[in-house]
């Protein structure tokens, strides 16, 4: 793993890592932390759940994993903050780790659904409700300092995918990932998939804490004071280059590049291209089904390398036809998220 | 209005009559057209529904106008092709019209909603199902030559706003616009929108008619033989400049700068900005509610036009912050469709 930072735990796994398989074994899963990783016991653990529901409930994991049926879904997990690298070369971004493209990651994972448990407390489905989740790990970067949490739209999160998850790639949720149970929202950016959540509630707005409403937002690059910004949620249609690694020496002739797709939260992966003449045309890669809905697509593109520097480009299209930006300088913004933009890995070609 | 064709009759309006108003007046609303325009007198009109229904239906005018509640919705349309004439400038595309920016317009449709119609009919709900229209109109352009036709799947079908509209603006529907009635589908291409529709039938799977089979497709720059292409559906992320005009000369000092901006079907528009520094810095536009949630955002902004040749350029943002790509080099394709780059107005400023 790369470690951004120690303390708290941040680590991304090389590109070449998350293509040995479709689903990332446990210990290359990014790991993206804002504070000490918590110590429960599933023992010890318990979930509230309040706010606008007829039942507010009160469940220990013994409850969570028997009361409700076990559902399985394998998803795509990506930070916000993935391949902020290629924008902090536009323009500088203090304080903030610079991932190169491996805050992404893919693992089976079972859990309870989040609707059941919402049912289970008699949540009454309204326009404008949002279903807010809090955790127990201390960031220090807040302000104020706080715990840790989050929100979703209550649309989203009575949509059947959404769980409470204890297992991840068949084995308990290990603590670093937010065992004994955390949030997995598929499609949303990271940072709504709370680990290590112990509160749930309903409520007419979005979560208050910082990292909803301060931090994880989109700001225009030179903002008005006072700009609240676009608050992230789906991630948005991107595809990544995982081999040839970026800077790596391969042999003229045939060169099989190899990457993912992932389309945003309600559409699916149609086409990814490759070109090695910077766009000027481009090649029709092999996509492959994800192994889910929420799951990457992975595709291979040979392309013929001739001697001296080589450029591969990607990008994606989705099924309505649409395709994300070209360049990193036109996605730039002061929290250095959501970079969309067309992957590109310079290999040297002898 | 602008010409592009007149047999069959295709034609925009400037882009400074569609400033006029968040409304588009009917003679000021776009003409798109694959064949001559039908005349069915009302009471000769029928609906036919059938396929996977319970109980297929016909329908007269009189029938579909009072046993079904009438239902208002404001909403933009827009043909695949509008600013197909920016790609033209990237490599010719034989045969097809040279749109600018006037082939979207927005107007008020009242109508039945289909959803109730096909309920009338019986529909049961299922993935995979399609809602296939039927008109009588006639392409030569067609190969073979035939009807007009479309399909949209059965969930967006079941929406709620998509009409068999009778009415556009508070009069009845022009015979130019589909009158009698025609469908709308509000977030989709244009041409989902059907004209003089007669027919419609759930299906197992997309409407084999040209216009959705072969047209209206989104084909790769340099396809392989016997590529399908992707089905265009929803509209993209996008925006335009209607004010000022490309090419006009406008005085020096405070420049307003006028357009509207529109989302994908799922989505809804955050953010507008300006540039008159070709994308180094960017100007915040101020954004009008739209008329409706299916209807564009009017927006402005106010910039300083130094004497001089005057690049005016915009782009959007969508409620997950999201934004579309730069430049029409990157979205040639062989249709000319989808164009959503970054419009762009030059001026002269004395």
């Amino acid at each position: 793993m790369i470690v951004r930072s120690r303390s708290p735990v941040n680590a991304e796994p090389p590109a070449s890592a998350l293509a040995e398989d479709d689903i990332t074994a446990t210990n290359a899963f990014y790991c993206r932390n804002h504070g000490p990783i918590p110590d429960i016991a599933a023992k010890r653990w318990r979930l509230r759940v309040d706010g606008a529901v007829a039942r507010p409930l009160e469940l220990t994991y013994h409850e969570l994993t028997t009361r409700f049926p076990a559902h399985d879904v394998v998803a795509t997990l990506a930070c916000a903050g993935n391949r902020r690298a290629e924008l902090l070369k536009v323009r500088p971004i203090p304080g903030k780790d610079p991932w190169a493209q491996g805050a992404i990651s893919t693992a089976a994972w079972r859990g309870a659904r989040l609707a059941d448990i919402l049912r289970a407390a008699g949540v009454t489905p309204a326009d404008g409700l949002h279903v807010a989740f809090d955790a127990p790990d201390v960031a220090q970067e807040a302000c104020p300092v706080q715990t840790y949490g989050s929100s979703i739209p209550l649309g989203k999160a009575l949509s059947g995918d959404v769980l409470l998850a204890w297992q991840m790639n068949g084995e308990p949720l290990p603590r670093l990932h937010g065992g004994p149970v955390r949030v997995v929202v598929p499609g949303f950016i990271g940072a709504r998939s709370v680990k290590w959540v112990i509160g749930i509630t309903v409520q007419p707005c979005e979560s208050r804490n910082y990292f909803q409403a301060v931090d994880y937002r989109l700001l225009p690059a030179d903002p008005d004071p006072g700009e609240a910004g676009i608050a992230l949620s789906s991630l948005a249609l991107s595809c990544g280059i995982l081999v040839p690694d970026d800077g790596a020496t391969v042999p003229a002739g045939p060169l099989s590049v190899r990457g993912y797709a992932i389309a945003d939260d309600s559409r699916r992966v149609a086409r990814v291209e490759v070109s090695v003449d910077g766009g000027a045309s481009w090649r029709p890669a092999a996509l492959r089904p994800g192994r889910s809905r929420w799951a990457w697509r992975p595709w291979t593109c040979t392309v013929a390398a001739q001697p001296g520097p080589l450029r591969v480009v990607a990008r994606a299209w989705d099924d309505t036809g649409a395709t994300h930006p070209e360049s990193p300088a036109a996605l730039w913004n002061p929290g250095g998220y959501a970079n969309n933009s067309w992957p590109r890995v310079d290999v040297t070609v002898r």
